[in-house]
C-alpha cells in the first residue's frame, strides 16, 4: 500500500471585487474518496484552450506581475471592467483549475468499480487537476492500456471527445463532410488523423504556411490557407469537391465565421439549380466552440437564409448523444490512444511552474503547436 | 358566366448580364388553369418585405431612371458587381413577381376543390401576383370570409403565417416568451395582437419613439426603444420580466442580434446560479428573418456558449409544423381576418403605378407604417 500524505497542494484562480485575477498554490487535506470515487495522484494535466476561461479569468495576463516563490508565488493580474460584469459569480471565491488529466489510482471508495482501479493509471475528467491529488468519480475514469504514460493519457478526455464529437455531430445533423478552423492544433491533427481513418471528408482551414506543411505532412487532403490572397477561391473549391456544409470554428471573432458560410453558399449555387430569392436551400452551419479571437464577429449575410452560427460545447453534446455514444467514444479513445489521439507537449511545468509569469504569458496565447502539461508530483 | 380576356398583363423584373435591373409590363396569354387549379383575377397584391429580392434585386434604386410610359414603361437601376454574382442564375430571365394577393376566382379546373372555389373572393399565395390573372392551386387559396373585401384579404398568407409560426416556432422549441425587432411593422403589429390574445409575453424593440407610442396604443406591455441610451439596460430588465430566450429579428445587420443575445445572458445571470466558466446554460436563439440593413452582422461574444443565430424564413418551418398545424394556422387568420389580422396600406398603386420611379424609392426603404398595396386590375 502507498503511504499517503495528509495534504495535497493545487493551483488556485481568485477573481477579486477590485478587478483582478490572484493565482496561488493552496495546500488542502486530502481529499477523501466517496464510495464511488477513486483518489488520482495527478502527475500530468494539460492546459487546455476550455481550461484558461476559468484560469485566467480573461485578464490582461500582458500585465501580470508576481510576488513570493515557490508555495508563497502570487500572480496578480487586472481584468478590464467589462470582463468583470460576467464574472459577478466568482468573485471572492477561490477556485481549483483543470478539466482533466492522468494519473495513479492510490486510494478507492468502497464500490467495486473504484476498488476496481486501485493500483491502475487511469486518465480521469472532472476538474481541480492542476493539484497533486483529485477525488474523481470512478466512471470518470479510463485505464489506460498497459505501457502507455501519465503523459499519453493526460489529454484522454477533452481533445479526443471533442474531435470524435464533431465528426458524430455532423452525422446526426445530416452532413457528409466538415470544415475545420485552427486545424493545425493537437485537436485538428487529431480529427485529421479520425477523419482520414473514417473516410470522412475534412476542410483544413489553417493561418499560416507552415501550419498547412504540418497537416500536409500528416496526409490531410484539404488545406487552405487563411493568409492567402486566393483563401475565398481556395475555400469555395475546398467546399466543391468535399460537399462540407458544417464547420466548426475554434477562433469565433473576426470575418471567418461568415466566410466561412459565404463559401458554402457560393459552393451551393455552383452547382446549378434554379433561382431562388432566398439564396440557397442548403443548410450552412458553423459551430463556434473555442474564442482564439476574442474580438466581434463580422457577418457579411451573403449567405441566404437557410444557415446557423451556434456555439458548441462538448458536454451538452455527449448528453444528446447519449450513454451508449459516449461509452462507444471513449472505448475508442483506449484503444487509440498512444496512435489517433496522441497530443505534444511542448513545454512541462510543476505546480509553481505554471505560475511562472512568462509561461503564463505564452500559454495564455493558445499558439498553435505550443502545448503545456503540468506535472503536479 | 364571367367573359375573360385572352391575355393578361403582368411585372417583370429582369437581371441583365451588364448588371441592370429592369422593371416592365409584360402581356402573357390568358393562364389557364390545371385539374387542382383556379385563376383568379388579382385585385389586390401587397408589397412585402419578401417580395424585394426578387423584384429589385438588390439594385440601387436612388440610381432608377424610366423610360415609356403605360405599358411600354421600362425602370432600370444598376447592380452592384458584388450583388451580380448572387444573382447568376437569374441572368437574361425575366421573371413575374409577387408573393401574395387576393382576387375573384374566374375559372377553375375540373377538380371538385377547385370547381368549389368558381366565383369565390378568395386570398392565395404562389407568385407572379403582381399581374391582372394568375393560375392558383385550389390548395394554396383562402375562401374570404363573407363581407371582407380583396384588399382585406391580400395579405392573408405571408404577415399571418409568419407572426402565427413565429408564436408556434417559440413553443416548439421550448421558449415562453419571444422578441420582436422593427416591431411596429404591420407584421408587428399583428404579432403584438396574436401574444396579447393568447397571453404570451412579447419584448417589442423598436427604433424611434414614435413607433414605441403605436404600439403602446395597441395595449404592447412590454417596449423598448433602440435609439434610448438607456437600450440595452431596459432590455435586459424586460428580459428578466418576460424570460424570453428566443427572438426574430427583420434587421439583421448591426449589433442589435448581439446585443440581444448579450442581454438575454445578462437576464439569465441576474437570475443568480453557480460560476460556470462557458457562461449561463440557458439556451439562447435569434432568428433573422428580414435584413431591414443589409450591412454586416457584429456579434460581441459576451453570451457564453449556450446560443443560436439563424437564419428564418416562412416556408421550411411551416414543412416543419406539418400540414394539420398550418391548415389549424390558415383557419385562424380565415376566423380573424378582419381582426387579428389586420393589414393597413398606406398607398394603392395599379401595375403601371408600381413602376413610378418615387413609388420603388419608397417602398424600397421599407420603412415602418409606409405600405403599397398592387391593384392589378
Amino acid at each position: 500500500m502507498i503511504e499517503l500524505p495528509t495534504t495535497s497542494r493545487q493551483i488556485r484562480s481568485l477573481v477579486t471585487a477590485d478587478g483582478h485575477l490572484e493565482l496561488s498554490i493552496a495546500t488542502i487535506d486530502l481529499p477523501v474518496p466517496a464510495a464511488t470515487e477513486v483518489l488520482v495522484r495527478v502527475e500530468a494535466a494539460p492546459i487546455n484552450p476550455s481550461d484558461l476561461g476559468l484560469l485566467l479569468a480573461m485578464a490582461d495576463v500582458s500585465q501580470a506581475t508576481s510576488t513570493g516563490s515557490g508555495d508563497a508565488t502570487v500572480v496578480t493580474a487586472p481584468i478590464a471592467p467589462a470582463v468583470m460584469k460576467g464574472l459577478a459569480a466568482r468573485v471572492g471565491e477561490s477556485m481549483p483549475v483543470g478539466n482533466e488529466g492522468a494519473g495513479t489510482v492510490v486510494a478507492a471508495g468502497a464500490s467495486p468499480e473504484a476498488q476496481a482501479l486501485l493500483g491502475k493509471l487511469v486518465g480521469f475528467v472532472g476538474g481541480a487537476t492542476y493539484g497533486e491529488h483529485r477525488a474523481a468519480a470512478a466512471f470518470m475514469c479510463m485505464e489506460l492500456p498497459a505501457g502507455a504514460t501519465a503523459a499519453q493519457g493526460a489529454s484522454c478526455f477533452v481533445n479526443p471527445l471533442t474531435a470524435l464529437s464533431m465528426v458524430e455531430n455532423m452525422r446526426m445533423d445530416g452532413h457528409t463532410a466538415l470544415v475545420h478552423t485552427a486545424a493545425a492544433s493537437n485537436l485538428g491533427q487529431m480529427l485529421n488523423r479520425i477523419c482520414i481513418a473514417d473516410g470522412v471528408q475534412l476542410v483544413n482551414i489553417v493561418r499560416r504556411p507552415e501550419q498547412a506543411e504540418i497537416l500536409r505532412d500528416q496526409g490531410a487532403e484539404h488545406i487552405v490557407d487563411s493568409s492567402s490572397p486566393t483563401f475565398l477561391d481556395d475555400l469555395t473549391a475546398a467546399l466543391v469537391t468535399t460537399g462540407a456544409t458544417i464547420a466548426f470554428d475554434a477562433i469565433g471573432g473576426g470575418k471567418l465565421a461568415g466566410q466561412i458560410l459565404g463559401c458554402m453558399e457560393a459552393a451551393a449555387n455552383s452547382k446549378g439549380g434554379e433561382y431562388s430569392r432566398y439564396g440557397s436551400d442548403v443548410y450552412k452551419q458553423v459551430f463556434v466552440y473555442g474564442g482564439l479571437d476574442r474580438g466581434p464577429t463580422e457577418l457579411t449575410r451573403n449567405f441566404g437564409m437557410s444557415w446557423g452560427l451556434n456555439g458548441w460545447l462538448l458536454t451538452p453534446f455527449l448528453g444528446k448523444l447519449g450513454l451508449d455514444g459516449m461509452l462507444r467514444l471513449r472505448q475508442r479513445v483506449a484503444d487509440e490512444l498512444t496512435t489517433t489521439f496522441t497530443s505534444h507537449y511542448t513545454d512541462e511545468v510543476s505546480l509553481v511552474g505554471a505560475l511562472d509569469v512568462t509561461a503564463i504569458q505564452t500559454y495564455a496565447k493558445q499558439a498553435t503547436g505550443q502545448k503545456f502539461l503540468i506535472r503536479p508530483v
